[in-house]
């Protein structure tokens, strides 16, 4: 029988060829895809050999490229190693899509995770030409189950004029029971209802992806695995992050403003918050919870633990050696984990009122309190915002993690003023470096700038950064945010210039 | 008979001398009042003279200000004007205050308007010592009908350790029945719930406010009016903003994108924003609604002309000759104007439902579409973000309008780089001057930067800003946001040293 269940769908399985060949320059594409996880794998290396002999014969042919989050080097990387993508949006971290950004060949448009399912379905984007999506199998009555993320694969199935299901065998067929599809988000106003969930395990929908089978122009069989990076150890800057913030919270406990087993944890991707996790780990807490956007290491390994109820997210993104355990285990995690469709993992309807504790990764933070997430000086794409932006905003608690400094101490990450704005003053409320722990609630921005400074930067900085904010306090008229604005993006111009901030 | 109907009231009132005599230097008082409605006449003005004495017998007194929004000058005027103020949030317009803040005799913290009450509630501040609300009137049952705001009384009642309500007679008695109080948002998490609004005019809570009369320390009869502060005649440029939005708007109905009586309207403060009602007047729009943060006259001459069928905000801010005609006809409101707690006039959760398009006046915004709400280059707080935050991140549609130019052209509002960040690259998608409107939906930065410049630049400042544009673009790596990091707060730096932005 297989994994294609579905009569239809098995009359439709064909060669991944035939079908970009039917790709047009200017198309776009919206593509599963989530932190490397279940993302199409046949598709994109077979169409950017189409973009390729195209451009070979001198034809134009570039697209337009929707995912969920970061893919991989087999999606972004082939696509964009063509000079095949004019557009891109909403998450990328790949480094020869992140170049091509970079150097002008691709436009890139960057989006809180949340909210393009809603400006897709809103028409911002004209018509969506290709949904491309992976599956763990197709069901008997032409279902379609997710594989590792769910994404915005629920909105490009909607939209598409052509659909193209990727069936992956490498994907546990257990994952089955995993996934909450729920579709009350597919109304536009005036006719949207509240979403139903009031604690991060409910389950509101439905298993599996319905798909209009008229519009599939094929089904393609792969066996291949998620890009699964491994992560780095956990190094000694993290773990002092990770037990900052944990101690942090456990005197909140105390102090009656947290419940015991705090408030469902949202964790962002990367080494850093991924070893916030394993502070957890350590702790006696229990029964906690999670309602992020990725499942990494840190958190499954808090699950298996019995230390996390239930976590839920839209994606995994897991090394290695924790794909090959979901894989061989994944009728165990459910009742566990829930994977749900983006604009929903991180719906601020949901994130708020269920109270978040967000924690995040940053490039830099300025002595006010505004975060840098995605540019380096202020010009170059690093990554995306992500996620950050939709839990940051409306989380009960918000904080923002980085090591001090990076480049062997040639960057800071406290600046006088970030180079580029992602998280304004008005949104975080914690920072941390691996120096401690600035709690900015109910200050003004004079008051943090000294918190800031204290607690979180480097000793090879802080006497720079102090200096800077006594003179920028020498106009006795602009004290609500004092500054020089010769010098506001003076750490970045150094670096520019010499390699380092340091003066 | 009177206004106060509840017999344990009546025996509360008193004289305001009295009650000032109790607060305490360092005291956290939250008051009633949001745009200069609906705040405590009495008790300010009395507190202050009890700081001013103080101070002239050399000992320190200071208090903590919460408010809804911006009070007036019988409220933060008078009470910064004795430098009573040591901590202010979260919005203020007031200009004494302002000085104050810029002087750095206060500390302002600027926060989203709906996140305040939350953050009382989570204890952010401390314990809340005062509440200090206006009243239209007390129920025979000891229920407080707000006035002309409900902003965070809700919040401050329930937390104060003592209460203090003022009863102004100058406010119509017929304000009852306007107001919908929800007490579903008290709850912290796990335990909250959706909030069932699903149309801007749905009532889903009480008509008067509770109050726990063993914290009641004192009644006091007041009768004067509002702020009600006139609005500037509406002028040329203000008349071209709101003509290019709502064409843009009828284009969008005509697109199919847009329902025919639109979707929920929100307008910011201020006569340009007001001027955008004023365009839709003219309209043949129909059934509008409206799910906004303040009712100003433009709004209320729709609502008269049967243009708009139900109005939901948090406060008025009106001008003396429309305050006058709803004190002479509150009751024709009922049904018609909806009066909520500022947590949830200004929710993300109900805004992103209901799908509200926003339209906010700003300060400034840079070439790829960042905005400042707050600053004066850089450091002079001007006035808080306000709501702009919550509506913009979460809207359907989000606008930010102001004249291309000010201080006779020598302020552009139109700059390389924001001079402080409020709203991000990720939430502005319209941006409109006298000059055009610029539609920024699906565009990457360095598009934006085009379409910024050619649509709403003032003509004095095209060239140097595309000049700009094309110096920066110049870094073949650095291509996502093309800056020039020593000359983006140029604009500010010349207008700081010479008083014109102009070259």
């Amino acid at each position: 029988m297989g994994r294609i269940k579905y009569g239809p769908a098995q009359a439709k399985v064909t060669d991944i060829q035939s079908i970009v060949k039917q790709v047009k320059n200017g198309d776009n594409i919206g593509v599963a895809g989530f932190t490397g996880a279940g993302y199409p794998k046949a598709f994109p290396t077979a169409l950017a050999e189409e973009i390729k002999a195209a451009h070979e014969r001198g034809e134009e042919f570039m697209i337009s490229l929707f995912t969920g989050a970061s893919t991989a080097p087999d999606l972004d990387g082939v696509l964009a190693g063509v000079d095949g993508i004019k557009f891109r949006t909403p998450y990328n971290g790949d480094p020869t899509m992140r170049n091509k950004v970079n150097d002008g060949t691709s436009y890139y448009s960057d989006i809180h995770l949340s909210h393009l399912a809603q400006q897709i379905t809103q028409g911002w984007f004209g018509q969506l030409n290709w949904a491309v999506v992976e599956a763990s199998s197709i069901t008997a009555d032409g279902q379609v189950v997710p594989s590792t993320s769910v994404g915005n694969s629920r909105t490009y199935l909607d939209h598409a004029e052509k659909i193209v299901i990727e069936v992956n065998s490498w994907q546990s067929e257990d994952l089955l029971g995993l996934h909450d599809i729920w579709y009350g988000l597919d109304a536009l106003p005036p006719n949207r209802v509240p979403i139903p969930i009031t604690g991060a395990g409910d389950i509101i929908g439905q298993q599996t992806l319905n798909v209009d089978w008229s519009k599939v122009v094929g089904v393609v069989e792969t066996q291949a695995p998620d890009r699964n990076s491994p992560l780095k150890a956990l190094d000694e800057d993290s773990i002092a992050i990770g037990g900052y913030f944990v101690d942090f919270l456990l005197a909140e406990v105390k102090a009656g403003r947290l419940p015991k087993n705090l408030l469902p944890l949202q964790s962002g991707v990367g080494n850093v918050a991924n070893a916030v996790l394993a502070g957890f780990l350590e702790s006696d807490l229990e029964h906690l919870t999670s309602y992020t956007e990725v499942i990494q290491d840190g958190l499954l390994a808090l699950v298996d633990a019995g230390k996390c109820d239930v976590a839920s997210a839209t994606s995994f993104g897991l090394s290695p050696d924790y794909a090959k355990k979901l894989n061989e285990n994944a009728a165990a995690y459910r009742g566990k984990i829930v994977l749900r469709p983006q604009d929903i993992s991180n719906h601020p309807e949901v994130v708020r009122r269920i109270g978040v504790i967000a924690c995040n990764g940053m490039i830099e933070a300025d002595i006010y309190g505004n975060v840098n997430s995605t540019h380096v000086a202020g010009t170059k794409m690093q990554n995306g915002i992500g996620g950050s932006g939709d839990f940051t905003r409306n989380a009960f608690l918000s904080a923002f993690v980085s090591p001090s400094v990076a480049k062997n101490g040639d960057i800071s990450a406290i600046v006088p003023m970030v180079s580029h704005h992602d998280h304004t003053e008005h949104d975080v409320s914690i920072i941390v470096t691996e120096q401690g722990l600035a709690d900015l609630r109910g200050l003004a921005p004079r008051q943090r700038s000294r918190v800031i400074i204290e607690k979180c930067a480097h000793p090879d900085y802080k006497e720079i950064l102090l200096d800077y904010v006594a003179r920028a306090e020498r106009n006795p008229k602009a004290l609500q945010t004092p500054h020089i604005l010769t010098e506001a993006l003076s750490f970045h111009q150094r670096f520019v210039e010499s390699g380092s901030m340091k003066p």
